[in-house]
Parts: structure tokens; C-alpha cells; sequence
């Protein structure tokens, strides 16, 4: 910790992979048909919860929880909903549009070893959170940071997960019990997985190319030439 | 890529630190005071920009943009407001409270070497952005999936990082001549450091103590009696 200039490949969670930053951050996939289902061995569920938890927050505020899924039956029942919205997002689709989109999947609920919600809890260490006074979504933010963690994490341990979006907040609230105050922002799905792709899912489906980080560059003040901002 | 099982260290992007990724998840601190102002080498800022690019986006949208700010005039005028903000948010405080808050640093707008605006743009990808028709935060999600990668490769780097959040996001937007439709997320303040806190500010100064991670801990459901929920 004292030397901030790093160069050594040196994990700091006993017994952890040595993982290069950059290797986790450019192998990682939103998974969603690689999950084997096989068991995620404790001490990998440590690691990487803890990582989690060591995110960032605003006013240290740590606002996330972490709802830990393995029971078939809400899985299930959270799958039926994720179909359900699934064929409502595909009925605003028409022409190559829609069919492109029957081709890929969009979760991996029932094959994956885990789900994994993370929610936001705006109470912890209100009223005065440092740093949320004027910016009412920076804890929403520091969950975010969170989930950020658990992917490179999951994916450093050889893992494979997953970001379901397709469900309505309400649903998932009921569905665990959680309580109206708490925000559900992620329905994650875990586990050993037989490859990570090389290329992400809707590339390769050729729903969406990636841009040029030139795309998305400005200096000192929004630039609208800049070839992303068409 | 094809091995998804880790176990080595060996950074993706060409010439980049080999450094693992627990020991940046861990190392990682929100930076105030110990920017040196010193400049950045192109290919530290080139790979991290890149590692934030890589990061997983809802629909893949990739809805970011980033900002890159060193006109020392723009970032004067940034401190002056964040310093407004300070004393608004100064002004809620009471007793013991006012005090520690008095103690802390909250920015190194001007110290650090560079400041770096992360947007999010709702239009990228739209109308049919896939993942985003029931949940319409989740481009805003992808985007501080985007800030938490450049945050890991910063401190992998050898480098610090703060976010600063004292601040209207009217008034950026103006100060930046950002569209109205586009949403700035994130002041980041980034550059050499002298080193590293072993502890978070937050934590040193007595303003929050970080929780255990059993405390944010659920099984199957939404469980009330987990630490946390007091």
C-alpha cells in the first residue's frame, strides 16, 4: 500500500488469482448461454463479495445490498416475468429489427449457478451523506461502482455473469421481500461458465458495433464534431 | 479469451502494468490531497480511457462520453462553485458533525492534473436500446460501470483518482456547453499522487466507519434482521 506506482502482480486477497487488471477488464462478457451450472466454490464467492464491497461511495455511505438467490423457485418466477417483458420489448420491433432480436438471448436465470441482486438503500448514513446534497442519484452511482467490481471479479476467478434488465423494479421488490424504500438496480447471474466470447453478444448478433473511443473523446468543452455525436 | 479459467497475470493491453486486479480493487481510494500535479503519460491515459470504453453497456450503448478538461480557467470556475456547494452543504450540518466536516477535504480540482467529465447520452442507441424498455435508468447504470473501470486502471497505473460531487449538474453543463439532452455523471479528478491512503478520508476523519461485509448480506430473500437494516 505504501507504493502507489504499481508494476507487481500481486493479489491482495490471500489465495487469490493474479488476474491482471486489464486482462479481467477486456475478457469480461455480459454471459448469458455459457453457464455450466457447476458450483461456485466458497472462498471465490468471498473474494468476490468483498471486492464488492470495497467499491467506492459517496460519503462512504456503502449503500448496496446483496440478495444471494440460489432457491429454483423464485428464479423461476423471476424467469416467467423476464419472458414476459422480453416478448413485450420484442411486439416495439418491426423487420430485421425484430428479427434480429428472436435470435439472442437475453438471460441466463435458470442455467447459471447464482442469481445475484444488488439494491440501493438511499437510507444508509442519511440525512447528511457527504457529497449527495446537490446530487440526489450519487449513491445510485456507488452501487453501480459495486456491481463494476463483482463483474471483473467474477470474471478474474474464471467465472462468467450476467446483467438482466429485462423486469419491472415492482416485481422484484415483491418477489423478495424487499422493502419499498430499497431500490432493486441489478438482477445478476453467476457461475462457472464453459468459455467467455471473444466478441460481445449483440456484436456478434449484429445488433450493435462498438465505437471508436475517438467517439466518445472531448477536450476542455463538449465538442459536437466529434464523430460519436451524429 | 479462450481460456476463461485464470491464473496469470497478463495485461491485455500492450505495455500496461501488470497489475492484478484485487490489488487495484483493494489499493483503490477517492483522492483529495495528495495530487502532485504531474503530467500523465499519453499511454497511461490512453489505456485507461480505454479500459472505461470496454466496460459493459445495457443494449451495448455505450452511452458515455468523456470530457477532458486541463484549461486551468474552467477548472477555477468549477473549484469556485464546488466551493459554494461546500458551505451550502456545511450549512445543514450541526454540533460535532459541523466540525469533522470542517476538517475535510472534499476535492483536488486544482491540484490534480487533469479533470475528466463522464456524461451519459440516453439518444445513443435509442429508440430500441435492448435492456432499457422497463428500466430507464440502466444507461445511467453502464455509465459509472464505465467511471469504476477507469477508476481500477488509475490505481493500477500508479495514479489517484477522486470523484467530486459538490456540484449542479446546471451548472457544468453550462460551464462545459454540454446539450441539455446529455447528463454529466462525473468530475473526476485524476493524476500523479505522492501516494495512497491505506484508510479511506471518510474513515480517518471519524465520519463513517465502513460496515462488515455480513451486514449487506441476504440468502433467497430480502432478510430484516442482516446487521445493516437497523
Amino acid at each position: 500500500m505504501a507504493d502507489a506506482e504499481g508494476g507487481r502482480a500481486e493479489p491482495e486477497a490471500p489465495g487469490g488469482p493474479a488476474v491482471g487488471l486489464y486482462e479481467a477488464i477486456h475478457r469480461r462478457r455480459d454471459v448469458r448461454a455459457q453457464f455450466t451450472g457447476a458450483p461456485i466454490p466458497t472462498e471465490k464467492l468471498d473474494r468476490m463479495l468483498s471486492a464488492a464491497h470495497a467499491a467506492p461511495s459517496v460519503g462512504l455511505s456503502q449503500p448496496w445490498d446483496f440478495v444471494l438467490v440460489s432457491d429454483p423457485v423464485i428464479r423461476r418466477a423471476f424467469y416467467d416475468h423476464v419472458q414476459h417483458e422480453r416478448r413485450a420489448f420484442a411486439s416495439s420491433l418491426e423487420g430485421a429489427e425484430a428479427e434480429r432480436f428472436a435470435g439472442i438471448k437475453i438471460d441466463g436465470v435458470l442455467e447459471a449457478t447464482l442469481s445475484l441482486i444488488v439494491t440501493y438503500d438511499p437510507a444508509r448514513g442519511a440525512p447528511n451523506v457527504l457529497g449527495r446534497h446537490a446530487i440526489a442519484d450519487a449513491g445510485l452511482y456507488s452501487t453501480c461502482l459495486a456491481i463494476e467490481n463483482l463483474w471483473l471479479a467474477t470474471t478474474a476467478e474464471g467465472m462468467g455473469m450476467g446483467w438482466v434488465s429485462f423486469y419491472r423494479e415492482r416485481f422484484v421488490r415483491e418477489l423478495l421481500a424487499i422493502p419499498d424504500t430499497v431500490r432493486p438496480v441489478a438482477w445478476l447471474c453467476i457461475g462457472p461458465v464453459s468459455h467467455l466470447e471473444e466478441t460481445p453478444d449483440l456484436e456478434r448478433h449484429g445488433w450493435r458495433q462498438r465505437l471508436a473511443l475517438d467517439d466518445v473523446l472531448h477536450y476542455d468543452h463538449w465538442d459536437t464534431t466529434t464523430p460519436g455525436q451524429a
